[in-house]
């Protein structure tokens, strides 16, 4: 574990000439979470980050940053802590000690100072979020769900969408930092609200997407051209995210992944993922949500088999010759 | 019935001074025939028109058109012939001589002279715009099926948005006729491309409008904001067209339905009759619509108390406070 003169970093930044940096914790270097890191120390952050994977820490070693031991040692030095967990299960273990997979160490939360800063950008049940935020709060330290949608893509470019839960204190301390790694960063409300706003916004995106592939099929089995629908729906009032820029229809749009085999984008497990969230974080607060169960039915059905496809391909589930063009 | 001198009234026009326009037959002068009508009449085209009610009809004449007797008797000196009936009957009973509910006047194509120009613009089954168009063709009438969206608001202000299906030729001849009464033109296909072309926006329309609703309600029943919720999901990946110009939650968006009890619009039992002409097309076909036809049962159950309100009252289905808001 290659220790790093952290002050000399944060100096040494050309990005930033007066202020001197926060030192920030970073854990879980995944796809999402490595180019994160890797982004803010780019803007001169000094940097310790913790992960179970060898592979992932030697990269970000390379990159500059502290190897830790442990969360804990990770966050020693730290004002600012962020996760980049997979799920809910794993962010109780960093935060709370729930030690169910045996793996991850005990409660980072007490161990870490008032007045730390704690920024969970995983996407997780807003429940979740809300458990871990009440422990937070006892101790008083600042925490903010923060779930990001913009993919690895995103990430590595430095142009994620940040929605945010927590008090707006803690959002204006956060908002610098995650503005490195992030274009779009919304203040959605109190703890929670981050991940409630995300999943609504997902829920509904695996509804247009499902909703916009099947009108599609149903104009092309009319025998009409699914170039020229979409650019009348586009115009009409059937306009919607995926026709403006991701449509499902092979090669009716350039540079999408439905002119490319669906390779690439985000997997159909991912959005899958996302909606059962969204029915979670539905059943929960015992609100009814038909037209998203449907898509999580559909989306159950399809990702059996293309699950590691981009979730523009649910268009296969309505005309499976799509998938061999 | 007043007559009028149809040559004059063509020449005196000031917004074209050198085409001879065409004398237009117009049958079916309801809440979007009759504006559609008279902006055609204020284009110097000469109109005969022919509705059973003698209360539109006493409206056009005052407008300057001829009132005529019967489709027939309106088509006698006409080069066009547009309609703009409730139903596929209807269209049938008109151009095919169908006189299943007795009223309407026999086989109306039978009549018309070789290279008439024929306009369907009611919303009507594919199948149905078809079946009149094969008829036409045989008799070597030209036929187009021009559905139109924009409400009786478009009718009157002359920016509907047609969506033609039929021969490129015809299409041509059309367009400077339609875009007296409309201002996007599209076409689809050819015939019966714009009902299906139509019909797919709609389901598409009302799938995004129920699954906007549901997204809204699932972060209001979570504590957020329905703005701050509907202003991210307008920057992310939900984003759509009733994001954009029509909320269906009420006073975040000002001068639309949801902000005036749902009064206007585009009521809920016209959406609800377009998702059924959607679910006959996809039958017809043998397509399968899950997040359409689950729209269709939304709107069926909301139609029942809810009919006449505009159809951004789904958000009733899920939360009733709405309407008394």
């Amino acid at each position: 574990m290659g220790q790093k003169d952290i002050s000399t970093t944060a100096n040494n930044s050309d990005s930033d000439n007066n202020t001197v940096k926060a030192n920030i914790a970073f854990i879980g270097l995944g796809n999402m979470g490595a180019p994160m890191a890797e982004n803010l120390l780019k803007a001169g952050y000094a940097l310790s980050v913790y992960d179970l994977s060898a592979d992932a820490t030697q990269r970000l070693q390379q990159a500059g940053a502290r190897v830790a031991d442990s969360p804990k040692d990770a966050a020693s030095d730290a004002q600012v802590v962020i996760s980049m967990l997979p799920a809910g299960k794993h962010v109780h273990a960093v935060y709370l000690g729930d030690t169910e997979d045996g793996k991850v160490a005990n409660g980072l939360l007490a161990e870490l100072p008032k007045g730390t800063l704690v920024i969970d950008s995983s996407t997780i049940a807003a429940a979740d979020a809300r458990l871990v935020a009440e422990a937070a709060n006892k101790l008083g330290i600042d925490f903010l769900d923060a779930p990001v949608s913009g993919g690895t893509g995103g990430a590595i470019a430095g142009s994620l969408t940040f929605i945010v839960g927590g008090s707006a204190d803690a959002f204006a301390k956060a908002e610098p930092i995650l503005a490195v790694m992030g274009k779009n960063i919304f203040h959605a409300g109190e703890q929670g609200a981050g991940q409630v706003a995300k999943i609504c916004n997902n829920m509904l995106l695996g509804i247009l997407m499902a909703g916009t592939a099947e009108a599609i099929n149903l104009g092309v089995k009319n025998g009409l051209d699914p170039k020229v629908l979409s650019d009348i729906m586009l115009q009409s009032s059937g306009r919607n995210w995926t026709l403006e820029v991701y449509n499902p229809y092979p090669q009716v749009m350039e540079n999408v992944p439905s002119s490319n085999q669906y390779q690439g984008g985000f997997m159909s497990k991912l959005m899958q993922k996302d909606l059962n969230l969204a029915m979670q974080t539905a059943q929960d607060a015992n609100v009814d949500t038909p037209m998203g169960a449907k898509a999580t039915e559909l989306y159950g059905a399809h990702t059996v088999e293309n699950g590691d496809k981009d979730f523009s391909s649910i268009m296969a589930r309505y005309d499976s010759t799509v998938l061999s063009s």
